[in-house]
């Protein structure tokens, strides 16, 4: 595999080996070191200086079931610090199988102009691509399929990073209608469209299976990885993940008072039950659409659906928990229907579902929309895409926003959004949002499902969980495994020892592999000082550890000191 | 003096005797020594932890000429850092006459109603003020004045304030029509409208001269004080100061190529001469309008004018030099009519002339009005006034105007808007605008003054002139005297040292005060450091560094190990 280096200013795209100190990384923990190496940590993110890398997992590409996620970086628009934010679907896989370790877009086009990347296994081209600008993710990756074929992967951003806006993800193509794979957080969007960058198309058909070091192993860990699955009571066929995918936690979350409600002011949701994934599941199935199907091939979890509308018409692809509380909940939106469009909307433009739905319910507070009306929040959500004055602010996210109208209740970390568990509610998660090199991020170390082992409304214990938790998840990050596929590694470190051995023939131990993932983090947090992040963006908004979040009318309380010691132990 | 405390959660006001820590303070060093020992430095800016602090100077209310500025502080919205914003007119003599050492506001009123707090010699009162809501500060002043006698002086808000804008100043009353003194950096303005304070009404007409340790002692200091400013050859009646009061110095930063044009993407103006201070002191005296007036009363130097429309109708006093920077040459307004139009509207509406300037030039780079065209400038200020989305964001910054809009060249340091020096061709402002606590700001420490000590262009020994000019700097705010009395006590730091004994009979040495001035500082980066700023915001905007500035084509180029080293002797 080879690093793939394309310049902006020069409009060149160039292979390069990749040097000894990144051999070893994939995924995140390579975005870390390239960041760490090759970007002043103190640039301007939507400067020149910044440099935009995809990189699959170090198992993407391969036969291991879960295994293509994408993971996209750089330093982020919206915490300024390192970011990395990954998507499912096939095109880590792709980039995978195309020998590209890592994707590094540097510079930024002289002209203004914008330009489509074009990797297949025999070329490499950068198109001109004006006349795509101010298309929706949906129609570009329409265009770009009707002209390269159905079978290509198409990585592009929408109105919203053209826009250049702290809210913009970067979306990706999955399998069937409306499937758009988001790498949502932290505005890589915004970096995506500093670029000059409109879309990456990837054509992996004609690419051959990646060499593993050692077969044996690798298949044999492989097969034993995706039997875990098939049998776990989680994760298997009868499992809450793949019947209802991440909706499944909607009661759960509701009942623990967690779930962001009225722009994070309660913690419970009258109209929950609407929102359940047994009822997603119920209306899916009833109308036509499809439950259980997967992101990317091969994966035996399966836990996507395509919703549709009444008449069958597929409307968003897939509908997940966090979409559902902050565009649901959050801004009181009762259907599933009604949350649906609007998630259609975030994904044509190109837009975090979070950080928008968080942005929504500021302005809600603010009165430029109404909780509970769906058509307010239409409007919001089409000016963004229009890049009205009033668009720009929200598309910038919440942090923005709250600061622009003046509303001091602003669910952010870092400057980022906080996802669909409140803080004060699921302390673990608090801790995570504030240490985490992310910012407010449920997949770098999310407490949910450790919630009969540590109180989730007690600030004891949460330090430790909320590290184990992001440890986990660096090691996830960089591999190219789904969150989800998390319980047979988890369950046994040797197991992602032997699959890593298995590719790569590097002899690691599970010591080695512990050690792995506290360098991920290592760097991530050098980076941050670097970039001048402190002790200060490790913290909750001020308002969370004043204002009782009801029905169980606690703060967020964990003291400071635990906060600033989650680390220590690295 | 007492300090007198504010509480606007329970609406009370309380005088309180001064603890022996804050005794030897006054003005910006009393605010410093405050907010170090009663606000967490992680606060956030606007919310009910913060402190609004009004204070004297250590010198204020007496007879000495030029002392009586007043200084107002608190937790920047704007820096997210310390913040001494200090202005002249008569209210900071009235608040020392009224024994006053600091008024303290704390809490936000529950609410969240206006008030109104009138302070006399004889009463405190905090009086319900929603009626005033929306009132510019004209209208705020004169009906104050109206109420409680034209002697009073007022301290309010405009519009901007109670919006929470980031650009917000506060704005006292001085002698005259249209006199508008303002404190009008970092946001406070906004803070005070967390606070629900539309004004503050000072009668000090019935108060009594302040004791003197050693009458004799501050009252020849004093007379050789004032003798020398009237002697100088800048301050004298035949100085530029007296006669053109700042707009002096329009034709040299022009000159040298320093003088902000288009969104500071040019360092001279072709243009200028409409705008020189000659200019506007001969459109004035042709029109009836008044020069060498004083913003004080007894202050010696007398640099303000009243500038007059074609009828002689008082438009704005004092037009100076910043404001004819930032809306004048930045907004490539050419003449000196259009640019007082645009400086009444910042004032009437309490925004920093600089921080509005500096937003407006970046909207204009955004297509949103045309630079030269005042109308298209007068338009985006009374959306600042009426609170739109767009008033929202300029009325925010440069920073997040740029943020939002998408323009990157956004001249601002630690979030705070340049003044009007280029530091690009002047290269110790650059120094003084990256390290000093206060953010870009040049009466931080103005290195115009010693432009032919040390060379603008160069970087040979800017750090060490910034920091003199710091320290400097740091006594005249803390002590009262405005910037133009410099000359005298620069000159024989004794004659400081008898002032002050004079006044407090604290038996102070030159290292005493010396000691004093390093403290200031000290304290304030102490401050900013808890509150998490970094060497990481005592930068120069990047694109400054990359972006030569025509007509000499230079880059700031201060090393960071420069930047960094500048208080290593504190």
């Amino acid at each position: 595999m080879k690093t793939l280096r394309v310049n902006m200013d020069r409009l060149q795209a160039k292979w390069e080996s990749i040097p000894p100190e990144y051999e070893s990384l994939g995924g995140r923990a390579l975005i870390a070191k390239i960041l760490l190496t090759e970007v002043a940590p103190r640039c301007e993110p939507l400067g020149p200086n910044n440099k935009l890398i995809f990189a699959p997992g170090l198992l993407g590409g391969t036969s291991l079931s879960s295994s293509g996620r994408l993971s996209i970086g750089g330093k982020s628009p919206l915490t300024g610090g390192v970011k990395e934010a990954n998507c499912g679907g096939n095109a880590g896989s792709d980039l995978a199988r195309l020998g590209v370790k890592a994707l590094v877009v540097e510079g930024q086009p002289a002209d203004g102009r914008l330009y489509l990347l074009h990797i297949s296994g025999s070329a490499v081209e950068l198109l001109p691509a004006d006349d795509w600008r101010g298309l929706g993710t949906y129609a570009t990756s329409a265009r770009a399929q009707e002209r390269w074929g159905a079978g290509c992967t198409v990585i592009s951003i929408g109105q919203s990073g053209e826009f250049l806006m702290g809210a913009a993800g970067i979306v990706c193509t999955g399998s069937g209608e409306q499937n758009s794979r988001v790498a949502a957080r932290g505005g890589l969007g915004a970096l995506m469209g500093t670029k000059g960058l409109k879309a990456i198309v990837l054509d992996a058909t004609d690419t051959e299976a990646l060499p593993l070091a050692d077969q044996k192993l690798f298949n044999a860990s492989s097969r034993r990885f995706a039997n875990e699955l098939i049998e776990s009571p989680k994760t298997g066929r009868k499992g809450a993940m793949h019947t209802y995918g991440t909706s499944a936690i909607v009661a759960a979350v509701n009942e623990m008072g967690a779930f962001p409600t009225r722009n994070f002011s309660q913690g419970s949701y009258e109209a929950a039950e609407n929102l359940y994934g047994e009822r997603l599941r119920e209306i899916t199935l009833e109308r036509g659409g499809k439950v259980g199907t997967t992101c990317m091939t091969g994966c035996v979890i399966a836990c996507c659906n395509t919703f549709v509308d009444v008449d069958g018409k597929p409307i968003v692809s897939t509908l997940q928990y966090e979409t559902i509380g902050l565009l649901g909940s959050n801004l009181e939106i009762d259907t599933l229907d009604e949350i649906a469009h609007l998630n259609q909307l975030c994904n044509d433009f190109g837009l975090d579902s979070i950080e928008a739905g968080a942005a929504l319910g500021i302005a809600a507070e603010a009165g430029l929309a109404r909780f509970g009306d769906k058509d307010s929040f239409v409007s919001l959500l089409k000016n963004i895409a229009e890049g009205s004055v009033l668009g720009r602010v929200l598309g910038q996210g919440a942090a923005v926003t709250g600061r622009v109208l003046g509303v001091s209740r602003v669910p952010v970390a870092k400057g980022q959004a906080m996802p669909g568990y409140d803080p004060r509610a699921l302390k673990g998660n608090g801790v995570t949002y504030a240490t985490s090199p992310m910012g407010a991020d449920h997949t770098a170390g999310n407490a949910f499902g450790a919630r009969r082992e540590v109180n989730p409304l007690g600030t004891e214990g949460q330090r430790e969980l909320s590290l184990k938790l992001q440890l986990g998840a660096a090691m996830l990050d960089s591999t190219g495994l789904c969150l989800f596929a998390r319980p047979p590694v988890y369950g046994d470190p040797q197991l992602m020892v032997d699959l890593i051995n298995g590719r790569f023939g590097w002899g690691w131990s599970v010591a080695d592999l512990e050690e792995f993932k506290k360098t991920v983090l290592k760097m991530e947090l050098e980076f941050n000082e670097k970039a001048g992040l402190t002790s200060a963006d490790a913290r909750m908004p001020e308002y969370m550890t004043r204002e009782p979040l009801p029905p169980h009318n606690t703060v967020f309380d964990v003291p400071e000191a635990e906060l600033d010691a989650v680390f220590s132990a690295l």
